[in-house]
């Protein structure tokens, strides 16, 4: 034991903080605008925090929703919208489906692509309706909030910010495209910062940054397709031209669900708040059904096997061949599924609808993960120092598997093309070769390891942007500047032109001073020689 | 009163830890290496803390200094150096007298290039010394140290710190030259972020980012006097070639005495950690001498004038003008002036040898602050709110000046040029025009609300360091790339020399198809022409 090594330090910190300040007077009132989903579940923890110290909490949410739902602890604004929650629903799922389909690599983009057109139309006509409802848009005006707590990984929580004018604070993971680096003006150098869906490395071969490079300049049109419509509807509700940069460049702080356990460092910015971890503060005790599983599991313990809120069956014959590999397993395997029983179900494997995740990789008998990667998950695993086998199906799911891969944590597959013995030997691998355990430990004691907690601190920089009406000398003047400026492309014309003229002065001034020395002798000397012929 | 503008909360939570955690049975041992001076004196809180929480605590100086003194919470290990305390002395004192010289600009270069010159040699023949000194550095090996605690602003540490190949903190305002910019791999954008010495805000006039532009082109062979010595000594020490950016990039973590309510915000790097104004965190009452002056100030209150702990007297001339100025106010000035008095000293000023500068500016009839502009007197305004009349001497004085300026919290004055009048009337401004009070408490506001305090936040990340011996996961791979790799110059090359040579194939192809479609046609079409003719 070293001097200072108070895992419980902090927490307890946290604990007296808020003992010593139970509630307050003198309330703020902050709108919040979630996105549905995974993306909520984690910012409830916070808005509980918030709402204990005295704040005044309302979430706005479109009536068709699927995981906000009323709670007692902020009041919920319900808006219209023109589609209905099992369309939600159904898209929701069809995104897992797509997943298990083997379709060629062309195929699975073109598709991909389709989807995302289709669900990011619905959303954004929900975003329209919300604008354009003069009513509802009126309540809010009248109800004087302090601030905005918005998540912009659909942007319309930023334009409702802009339209009431109000300072607000971002609670996200990343933007795809690199939309958070360029609106927080965060340089991301392609030699050591990996794009996203690259799942490399921050140390790449020199065809790894070829393929980055390719990427970073892709990435400003692979996402316009979502994003920019975002754009012409702001510019049409704010009634002045903005884009997408100008819009989420108004927050005052970006609250990001990422640390440098998980991420590779990278220039950051002075109002980027990392509070990776936060949806792992806490693990309770776990309730009688799976301590029974738990105790019944005897000395191998037991594995803990999700793929996330959002794919929660899988196509029978994928079923079979992890179900065979389970199987193969002494430990214990408590799989959340909601699908068929595969028929060839081992006794060790338990089917459950719903598990306590966090709770059951706190449990000490824990031995694996099996994760989809999502980033809660692999937050999950590294607060409670749980080797992982990760299984990446979409979004950033394939890039947290190798960063934990490259941290030599865990084992990622391919869900597609593993077969059962790839599963089985990853599962056999994480748990028997013991530096999967001491490596993930030693991310575990570095995550945990903080002057304050994520959710002190979250909730520290809503109420400083509620105190003091935003953050504006966190605000870099790179944002005034057009992207020439900012690039000194213009100074360097300017001195590059002076360099240039000096030398062709220079050069012209010596020509002539060569043509009025020698030029004349030369004269002379063919004159003097015509004569002397 | 908002909700939670709870000043003292931070505060109370310090002390809270304190009394949690007054010592810990498993002490670690820390080597600390500082730089004499102003730098030492706001590290000394730092160690004290340090000590408090039960660490070993060895400090490591030259036998000539002049701030570094014996105190009960360290044990200091002096070591033999070629030069003496005098030396340094004469030294200190003859940079304040060179500083009110009314020389050209050209001989003020020279002069200045010179003492650099000679002072930096004396100072690196003392860690030359210390290097050398094979009984000290031994008795530093069998010492088994935890960490380094160093000031890099002269990188003897950092050398200490390979030698013993040893973690390190670097504790500092910030380097000159961009040094830690370059050792960080911090991205500094010239187009907004301005250079040392150039006195400019944020917001950049062209002709402001060329002069900005050329500095950061300079600054690369700007520091070569001072710093390239350091390079050859550690490369002979550690046996290997090492460059003074392969010596700084090896910290582990930079604690910078900095915040983005002084300096403008900019790329950070996450082993950045900002512990600006550690150095007036608490006030203490002041002694019955002050506190007679004070009380006797009326209603009028009191203006505190020093310019720091190395310039305590300055040429009778300008103390004259001075003088005059300060007894045209009716405020009670309290002068930090060691030199005799000016002979037409007003009643209203009061010269003492020494004076609590920080817990004077605490006091709430303080009304202004006469101060060289330095780093820890710019904090000590901020934290106490107090408007500022500058007179930047040297060094980031100017700096500092213009980021307080460009805030309206305070007035520059150039201490050469100024009259008696413009000193006078920068007086009256700061305290009778209201904005400069409003614009620094709100500087004063901002500083103050952090989630937790700048030696807390110090102590926790030197304890972080010791624990996890390091801090890797903080490192960006950035390090491990050559310049042009850095800069992608590799890859853009390949990607050009690609796009060019598939460019050239497809001209020549197309030519090569021009001349069979249209080569031969056009020979008939000649044959043709010349047959009917």
């Amino acid at each position: 034991m070293t001097v200072a090594s108070q895992g419980p330090r902090p927490l307890l910190l946290g604990l007296l903080l808020c003992v010593l300040n139970p509630s307050v007077s003198h309330a703020e009132k902050l709108l919040i605008i979630p996105v549905d989903g995974s993306h909520w579940l984690s910012m409830v923890g916070v808005i509980q925090q918030l709402q204990k110290r005295g704040h005044e909490m309302v979430v706005i949410a479109p009536e068709a929703s699927i995981q906000i739902k009323e709670a007692s602890f902020f009041s919920l604004k319900r808006y219209p919208v023109p589609f209905q929650r099992e369309e939600l629903q159904d898209s929701f799922a069809e995104l897992g489906f797509q997943t298990f389909k083997n379709d060629s690599f062309l195929q699975h983009v073109i598709k991909t692509y389709k989807k995302v057109q289709k669900d990011s139309a619905m959303i954004l006509s929900g975003c329209s309706h919300l604008l354009h409802n003069k009513e509802f848009m009126a309540s809010l005006v009248e109800s004087n909030f302090d601030a905005v707590l918005a998540d912009p990984f659909l942007p319309c929580g930023p334009i409702v910010a802009e339209y009431l004018a109000l300072p607000s604070v971002y609670f996200l993971t990343a933007l795809p495209c690199s939309l958070d680096s360029k609106a927080t003006q965060s340089p991301k150098p392609p030699s050591y910062v990996p794009r996203a869906m690259l799942s490399v490395s921050d140390h790449m071969t020199f065809l790894h940054r070829v393929e980055n490079m390719l990427l970073a300049l892709l990435e400003n049109f692979m996402c316009n397709v979502v994003y920019s419509p975002y754009a012409t509807l702001a510019s049409e509700v704010l009634q002045r031209d903005v884009t997408l940069q100008d819009l989420l460049s108004s927050a005052s702080v970006w609250l990001l669900k990422s640390d440098f356990v998980k991420d590779y460092p990278r220039p950051i910015m002075p109002n980027m708040v990392f509070i990776g971890g936060i949806n792992c503060l806490h693990t309770k005790p776990i309730s009688q059904e799976f301590e029974a599983y738990v105790n019944a599991s005897g000395e191998h313990g037991i594995v803990v096997f999700s793929l996330g809120s959002m794919v929660s069956e899988i196509p029978e014959k994928k079923a079979m061949e992890i179900a065979d590999a389970l199987g193969r397993i002494p430990q214990t395997v408590l799989w959340r599924y909601t699908g068929s029983p595969p028929s060839n179900l081992a006794k060790n494997t338990k089917l459950v609808k719903w598990l306590p995740q966090n709770d059951l990789l706190g449990h000490p008998k824990t031995r694996a993960f099996i994760t989809h990667s999502g980033s809660h998950g692999i937050y999950e695993g590294i607060c409670n120092g749980v080797p992982m086998v990760m299984l990446p199906l979409f979004g950033d799911q394939m890039d947290n598997a190798k960063r934990m891969e490259t941290r030599g944590a865990g084992v990622t597959l391919n869900v597609l093309e593993m077969t059962s013995d790839d599963l089985a030997n990853a599962l056999n691998t994480v748990i028997n070769d013991k530096s999967y355990k001491e490596n993930i430990m030693r991310l575990s004691r570095l995550h945990k390891d903080r002057p304050i907690e994520p959710l002190d601190l979250a909730v520290f920089w809503v109420e400083f942007v509620m105190r003091h009406k935003g953050a504006p000398h966190l605000r870099p003047a790179a944002h005034d500047l057009t992207w020439y400026q900012y690039h000194s492309l213009d100074v360097i014309g300017f001195l590059l032109a002076i360099v240039l003229g000096a030398a062709f002065i220079a050069f012209k001034c010596c020509a002539f001073g060569c043509r009025k020395c020698f030029g004349k002798k030369g004269s002379v000397k063919k004159a003097h020689k015509s004569k002397s012929h």
